[in-house]
């Protein structure tokens, strides 16, 4: 089995990665070859793996090198993010319009050659819903919800889901489309997207820092664990056309939390002196955008598929501490 | 008032042209100019008029230049039809995705050099609806019925309405996307599309020639007449951006009928030897097509705009009547 991952050097990427690599199988074949594409080098644990090749570069420049490759899966992740292209409008055109379009191309020239059409999982984004004056956002957005993104972000995703029922319907590629929740708890530092706030006010207190909560803790977002996401991902990949039910994109499976049921969670796994950390300051920019996202989620698809949320937003928390444990110890220094 | 009709020399560019033409203004603004760009050049009425300039040959190439020229209106109508863009993936590509993202840039960089946005409307089409095993076609496609393409060419509508949406949400364009009906009775010779019936049942025994129905008289489908389409398009463009409510595509108004329908309407009209001369011969490839696309639509958005369809299929008749009395009466020999 050789598969592509694009994006493979992200926090999602690389995690898909690693779960591969543990498994060494996917869709019940040996995984012989592991490729990793990404702007960034991927980390340093891939890429001691001998399964695995790293490219580093724009996916963009290294599409017409694959219609010579021979790839029986690909998992394509690589995107600029929301704000990126929110302040760079060609930017993501670019890398998440074009590069899709361009891998597609790639993989529908082997096709020409006589190959059989690649799988191909696709993530998209709940950022494709949004209320429209005419499209008010429904309470809970399920897989059939009329998306109307409201960021280029959202547009360019809804656009390549799109591209992908089409090029799957002519026999191009063997396409699915699968959204993904918002990943949380994301490691590292704050990034500088609306949505970082989900991670941060985790994963800051349990270093021992302090963490500002931008918006209402009566703000519901639909959230998932980065193991449950990975594990989504493999699951549309390795179900049949018939059980992934149709070209439309499905949603993965969502928790769907308020932010005041993420802190009580934060107290009861952690006490109430980490919870302490968080301190409300409002920054309207943030709460603004965050309105304009969904407060729920729903995945009947998924669930057919045999994907479930997890039980609770601890056990999202657990899974970080965990994490942390094994590979970062220093980010728990906050918990006593 | 400067307007530009993409596909000017069409059959609903054309009519549309006249009709702005005849009106001498847009928007209560005088008509000074209309650029008409098509592959093929415009008929010759609309040559002849000093405030019509002509432009022949792909869009696409026609682009750059736009950026050069102060338009304060679009009408975007170019396209490669549906039976084409599933021969040639590649010319619907190319014809609808890449030309209508190159006219929006053109548009885009007039935004850069200081202008307003450029009033747009975008001819969509009732092909962005379609069955897919996960998301069954409703009984009636409303405006916000979920799309879910089952051809190349209602991919490409539906890419385009995003895109437009999203530019006119950046403020590179003033853009509204209109979703056409099919649009009967067209005058001329059978099209080789698979709708090309809904007209050739009423034109052909009118012209005293045989027609072929090529599926059964239950099929029911959308429709509109060509003076109501254009109509349509000049109110979606005329409209303030509250009144056209939102950025998402609106249906144009339908008369919903069968097949059943328009052949009694026939009779009515035309008289029972007129229409005995449609003659019932299944097509399954075609009769399978049809089974794909709506049934009919709604349009709560187009009627909160004044817009309403056609009473009955009778009237729609008597359009092509009257129309074809003035400008091609050989096309009524059929008629006694």
């Amino acid at each position: 089995m050789q598969v592509l991952i694009t994006g493979g050097a992200g926090f999602v990427g690389a995690r898909l990665a690693r779960t591969l690599l543990a498994l060494d199988a996917l869709a019940g074949r040996r995984l012989d070859r592991l490729v990793l594409t990404d702007q960034f080098p991927a980390p340093d644990d891939l890429r001691a793996d001998p399964r695995v090749e790293v490219r580093v570069g724009p996916l963009l420049d290294q599409c017409e090198a694959l219609q010579r490759e021979a790839f029986d899966g690909v998992f394509h992740l690589a995107s600029a993010v929301s704000g990126e292209c929110e302040l760079d409008f060609d930017l993501g055109m670019r890398s998440n319009l074009d590069s899709t379009r361009a891998l597609l191309e790639a993989l529908r020239a082997r096709v020409a050659q006589g190959a059989a059409p690649t799988r191909v999982v696709f993530s998209s984004s709940i950022a494709v819903f949004g209320p429209d004056p005419a499209v008010p956002l429904p309470v809970v957005c399920a897989d059939d919800t009329l998306p109307a993104p409201q960021t280029s972000y959202g547009t360019q995703k809804l656009i390549c889901e799109h591209l992908i029922a089409d090029y799957t319907r002519k026999g191009f590629v063997d396409g699915r489309a699968a959204r993904l929740m918002t990943v949380t708890v994301r490691p590292g530092r704050p990034n500088g997207a609306a949505s970082s706030f989900f991670s941060g006010i985790i994963r800051e207190p349990l270093a021992g820092e302090e963490a500002i909560l931008p918006v209402s803790t009566d703000v519901a977002h639909p959230v998932s664990s980065p193991q449950r996401t990975v594990e989504g991902l493999i699951a549309v990949f390795e179900a049949s056309r018939e059980a992934f039910g149709g070209r439309t994109a499905l949603n993965l499976p969502a928790l769907n939390v308020t932010v005041q049921q993420m802190l009580d969670a934060l107290e009861a796994v952690a006490g109430p002196k980490v919870r302490s950390r968080v301190r409300p300051q409002r920054d309207e920019r943030i709460a603004g955008i965050v309105a304009n996202w969904p407060r729920a989620t729903s995945g009947a698809r998924a669930a057919r598929l045999g994907l479930a949320p997890e039980r609770s937003f601890e056990d999202i928390i657990r899974q970080y501490i965990d994490d942390c444990r094994r590979t970062a110890p220093q980010a728990l220094r906050g918990l006593e």
